[in-house]
């Protein structure tokens, strides 16, 4: 292997890339990747329309616990939507919500849950719900890391989105959480534009009325995109299998399956969150992305990269610094 | 207006652009448009990201006539699945092809076009189908034009997507034709990578045995992307308003309405092909691509644009000039 202190020759020269991660084999690998398949005259060489890389959001790119930031949204929207119509606290599933009963919302099951997203997360369009998730986005504050939601993204992850943009890759977000929501924030944090946002999403109809032409969401599920669903719509939507593939729970593991299994060159890895001191230690324990079969699956084909080992920093610096 | 003659200013300069567009008010309004969404001073300032621009491929940005370039390749491989499996050829809807009957073939209906898109389409990973297409794409000419079908794209067309790119614009092909079909051709023949190309789509599912994972598509139509569907794709996909948008059909009209709807400047433009001398004159009489309730609609906005008085080339120069 090729020294590379850091440093990696992309199209655009050499460019200092991952200082928040640790030297070492990880960082090695993923600067050897890079390198490999934009070489121009290696064996590994692959065009830049054919470097598409993936990534899980929740987990992967930014912090997910004690609750993924979108189920943070949810019950502030709950909030206001309970105030603007009180009946509705009387009545299941909002009623969980409205009495702040644990067991009753651990027992909430998928239809209930789906229920309350629905009642804040439909019934407009995506432009209003933009909107609305735009708004809550700049003002909320993470409930334990006391900083901005929008601080709460892993500053090794963003570097290594930067690196593989300047490398000519295509990254896209394949989350299984609501397309819309990440799409609110995918430019601001990532630098990924909306389209490049792959996730959840609910049905639509047109609404023409006068010279209004609208697209409404409907509480209607389209596609939960988790698991099988992930692959099913990275090629629904990307069209080519993904040479780079990131993610951190079993919900990922189709999608790093999928790319693993292409000719050629791939990168494929899995975040471990094993830093209570930093950020999180969990992996089977955590219900709402659990990692159990990826973990032995990850660990026998060198996917794992854990969070207290490889990365120097975590999150990105906060307070922000401004000029 | 101010004067432009063919200059536009964009983030990276004044560039010579659209050369095969005759001078005149729809050169203006293009180049008008494209100045004003790009002048970060300006009152009409698109950021970027927003810059969403769609095409129709079929008769927009390539010829259609005789029939859609898939078409073509469908009939050529029906020959080469009738040679394989002998036994089709007595066989509904395939004997219609098979005694090249006319009649037959035009009543068809749209359940038997499904069954030979299906056959000749489907049964197979993308990766598998791509590779058909990508020779067929490059070996086919066209039945009356004479020319490689990868040389029948328009080049004023060609032009202002290169325009369009350059002021930092997103474009997408969003056509009725098959999704893999148009993404086998899109990087090569409009610089578009495949996962700006929406289109209409089959189900899929996945295969896995031993280290194999792959995407089969199956006989089951998922997404017609035409009329309506178009703008839910658009919707889902991309998952913003585009600001222009440029198709030439019925199909399209829902599409260009949606655009327009929008808040701020907009461009949208219908082609219609008036041009028998250099390529085809059809509007209301083809029964592919029906250019009818779009004829009104169009005329009475402005959307209209006619080949004939403002496409001072039609075609890409072909032989190709080689160094």
């Amino acid at each position: 292997m090729q020294p590379h202190h850091g440093l990696v020759r992309t199209p655009s020269g050499l460019i200092d890339t991952l200082p928040s991660w640790y030297d070492g084999p990880v960082k090695d690998s993923i600067l050897t990747f890079v390198n490999e398949v934009t070489a121009r005259e290696g064996p590994s060489f692959v065009p830049p329309e054919e470097r598409i890389a993936v990534f899980d959001n929740d987990g992967t790119l930014w912090c997910e616990q004690p609750l993924p930031v979108q189920g943070l949204f949810l019950f502030d929207r709950l909030k206001v939507l309970l105030n603007d119509r009180p009946e509705l606290r009387e009545k299941p599933p909002f009623s969980a919500v409205a009495s702040h009963d644990r067991l009753q919302l651990a027992q909430l099951g998928k239809k209930g849950l789906a229920e309350l997203f629905y009642a804040t997360h439909t019934g407009m369009t995506t432009e209003q719900f933009s909107i609305i998730a735009t708004r809550w986005l700049h003002t909320a504050l993470h409930p334990q890391l006391r900083r901005p939601v929008l601080d709460c993204a892993f500053q090794p992850m963003l570097e290594l989105l930067e690196l593989l943009k300047r490398a000519e890759f295509t990254c896209f977000v394949v989350t299984g959480g609501g397309v819309d929501f990440v799409r609110a924030c995918s430019h601001e944090l990532y630098g990924i534009p909306k389209h490049q946002v792959i996730g959840t999403r609910a049905k639509t109809k047109i609404e023409v009325e006068g010279e209004r032409f609208d697209v409404i969401k409907l509480a209607q599920l389209d596609s939960f995109d988790d698991r099988e669903s992930k692959v099913l719509n990275i090629e629904q939507q990307i069209g080519s299998r993904p040479i780079f593939a990131f993610g951190n729970s079993d919900g990922d593991l189709a999608m790093l399956h999928y790319t693993a299994a292409g000719n050629g060159k791939r990168f494929v890895a899995l975040l471990h969150h094993d830093d209570a001191a930093r950020e999180y230690a969990y992996d089977r324990n955590f219900a709402i992305s659990p990692l159990s079969q990826g973990l032995v699956e990850a660990a026998e084909r060198g996917w794992m990269i854990s969070m207290k080992e490889c990365f120097a920093e975590v999150f990105t610096p906060w307070p922000r610094v401004t000029a």
